[in-house]
């Protein structure tokens, strides 16, 4: 990244922290942020502010004053360009959080020619501004909706780089391998072959092999940032209900654990180890009766088609034979497909130990698929909760330290992925090098869209619409 | 206030900020803040934490980690005592606003030494630091709270120490007379009388008028603060809710001027020229059918009762008659108390120039407290809005510099009142000093409360309770 601090011509202004608490924060930035502060801050040691402009990371205290009535007493902080967020000079003012200081503050500030920013405002400044490339860029928006070790940890490691630091590598090596096949194309005429064209497939396919487990990663990226899926399929009064508000009373001791946090509880969504898991669409569950006997019924189809984990519930005081034939019937529907599908045999509470072994032995899962537990008195939960985790860590951590959480990132993977397989096929049928090099080039120009190398206006756009305004 | 910094021994930590925003803001006070902070913070540039504890008033960029993994990065302010908000070390942590990272940073601190800080208790130990008086700490909460340019001007005010001093002042001079009737008592067997006791009674009296005019302030302050309740009667279908609706329409309109500003729109309540203005249990209003004839009824009576304004609407297509016998009725409930009645006369889109202008000259009530209106079209709404304002100037800002908001210092006032009374009558009554200056005292000690020169943990923990937690 080698751009300059671009000189925007509009200093922007945006409330940056959320209502109704102590204090509040307006972030300014822009070449007039100074001098448009000035125009409504009176410090009140008056040499402190001429420093802070200087040195910059320096706070001043005073007053916000409009036609010489107190507005608010508030903390400014100065930051100097190139040494700011945004890369331009900048002004965060911390103030006391009542909705009205806030609009007069943001008020004054617009009549004085501050222009209201747009959401991502500042961080699309900070990107072009070369402060951070657009796949660290897309990691803050995603780092602040982190509500999980497992999504932040992603987050943060795209957001310090470790991520874009990957994709550059590739994409230098497939710029050597265009440079050659260049040359080669220059020296055409006098028969200087560069290489054996085996070999250039060979690391085309090493290139592509890699570029493929990174977009097979998204799979895992994407429901670590959005939710693992987990279908819960049984007949009714199987204790459905019972188990997930067993869950989710374990979830919520977990979260309430320091005071002063407060955190809206989403129904139906459990974070373990981490990790949050969905549970779709379990409300209609709780009331609708759909019969695993009837697997037609298209509701507990689609529920399991948009699972990753399908949670088979059987009730323990029904025979082996019944249980193990409802069993046969979601596995015929999870069998194709990556799903993990788990047997939870419930209310064992019902049943004495030796009933329990009994039933047991004659189910014809696997072990590691069966789960005995009494969602009612809480057994058992410990190892479906394991089981949960132990999924999630085997798809995931194992294939890469690299994990693409992006669906654009994931699409230009894809657009990459097919232009070496074009490449490969070019190759096959000794195609001539200025067609083969128009694959390369394409190859690389969607991992430049990634980190943004190559960017447009339609794809900026698309990004930081969906930032929150003040970022 | 020769308060000195006191030393706690708890380092406190709360969130400062809302949620759901770019950035979130976590602050920490206490003896322990800066050894706190280190064990959990990297800065990126070595010597920057050191100039900074050491000066305060800076900013510092690095790295909140735990167990070598990178929380997130931050900026953190550092304030050294006692030049801070609570006198103490304190450090302001700012981050990217994410559910995790603020709760981890909370977990982070609280597992090493800090305490979760209770509601005000930054601004309780800011007050027993001695950096503000007590009427000061509460203009605080009423400062976030404000939402109107008018509540807002008040809690400044006496933020800003204007109304403590006033207090003070008055305290100062009735503690004058008392040392006065005290060193009348030390000679009291000597016969050196200080001074003719009518002179006393008229300084007394003096000074009672004026805690009686602050006090009656109150009653203006209040309804600055809670908005100016306003009941609309008159029979179905009159208009009422059209009105309202015209109003809020122009509201909405005002509030939604700046991109960004969010604001929750409390149906029927309406900013007019910076005050809020509250329309009284006007859902029912709606629905139910309070006729104005049967006067009895009552819910208009009661409605009648909570508001400082009373609208009655009347339907144009009435006959004078109607309006007269409605308004009379309405007069009566109104008159002995200083309410505001205003007619307004609606529908006047149903009638032609000439017919307005007979029907108004056919009306008993006064000009003034007179409006045409057409709520459906808009019109005379500006002449009602200006009644509305009008009233609230007239009621308030004439009276007094000193407007007092808060029920706590109401009663303060009332109890020193009704000490000076009874000094009053015990003068009338020649009373002997000794029984004079215990009443003097009495008052003296009910001034006190007001800016917390007298204050029980009692006072405090009802004060402080009602804050947000991390103020």
């Amino acid at each position: 990244m080698a751009k300059g601090i671009i000189s925007f011509d509009t200093t922007i202004v945006a409330p940056a922290t959320g209502t109704g608490a102590a204090i509040s924060v307006i972030r300014i930035s822009g070449k007039d942020s100074f001098t448009l502060l000035n125009k409504i801050f009176r410090p009140r040691v008056k040499d402190a502010r001429v420093k802070a402009e200087a040195e910059g990371f320096r706070i001043v205290y005073g007053d916000i004053v409009e036609n010489k009535e107190l507005i608010d007493d508030v903390l400014v902080s100065f930051f100097k360009a190139p040494n700011s967020y945004t890369g331009e000079d900048s002004v965060e003012i911390s103030f006391h959080a009542s909705p009205y200081i806030l609009q007069k503050i943001l008020q004054m500030l617009v009549s004085r020619g501050a222009s209201p920013a747009r959401p991502g405002e500042f961080t699309q400044r900070a990107y072009l501004n070369g402060k951070m490339d657009l796949s660290q860029a897309e990691a803050v928006a995603d780092l602040i909706a982190s509500e999980t070790e497992a999504s932040h940890r992603l987050a943060i490691n795209q957001m310090r780089g470790t991520y874009s630091d990957e994709i550059n590598k590739l994409r230098e090596k497939m710029l050597h391998f265009a440079s050659l096949i260049e040359l080669e194309l220059d020296f055409g005429e006098e028969d200087v072959e560069f290489a054996d064209l085996k070999e250039l497939k060979i690391m085309v396919q090493e290139i592509k092999s890699y570029t493929d487990s990174l977009a097979d990663s998204f799979r895992y990226g994407n429901v670590i940032k959005n939710g693992v899926p987990v279908a819960i399929v049984g007949k009714p009064n199987s204790g459905k209900s019972t188990l997930l508000n067993a869950l989710l009373k374990d979830d919520r001791a977990i979260v309430s654990e320091i005071p002063g946090t407060t955190r809206d509880v989403i129904e139906d969504t459990i974070i373990i180890d981490g990790v949050l898991f969905r549970f779709i669409d379990t409300a209609g569950l709780r009331e609708t009766a759909d019969i695993i006997e009837s697997l037609g019924i298209r509701k507990t189809y689609q529920k399991i088609q948009q699972s990753e984990i399908v949670l088979l519930m059987a009730d323990a005081s029904d025979t082996a034979e019944v249980i193990n034939k409802a069993y046969r019937a979601v596995s015929d529907q999870v069998s194709d497909s990556n799903k993990e599908l788990i047997l939870l045999v419930n209310k064992t509470d019902l049943l004495n130990a030796e009933l329990i072994d009994d039933l047991k032995n004659s189910l014809t899962c696997k072990d590691t698929n069966c789960v005995m537990i009494s969602a009612l008195e809480g057994s058992g939960l410990d190892v479906l909760t394991s089981y949960l985790t132990k999924y999630i860590a085997n798809s995931g951590a194992g294939n890469s330290a690299l994990v693409v959480t992006n669906l654009r990132h994931y699409n230009a993977l894809m657009q990459c992925s097919e232009s070496l397989s074009r490449l490969i096929d070019g190759i096959d049928r000794q195609m001539t090098e200025d067609l083969l090099a128009m694959d390369l080039r394409q190859a690389i120009h969607y991992l430049g869209e990634i980190t943004g190398e190559i960017s447009t206006d339609d794809i900026l756009g698309n990004i930081f619409k969906n930032f929150c305004i003040g970022k």
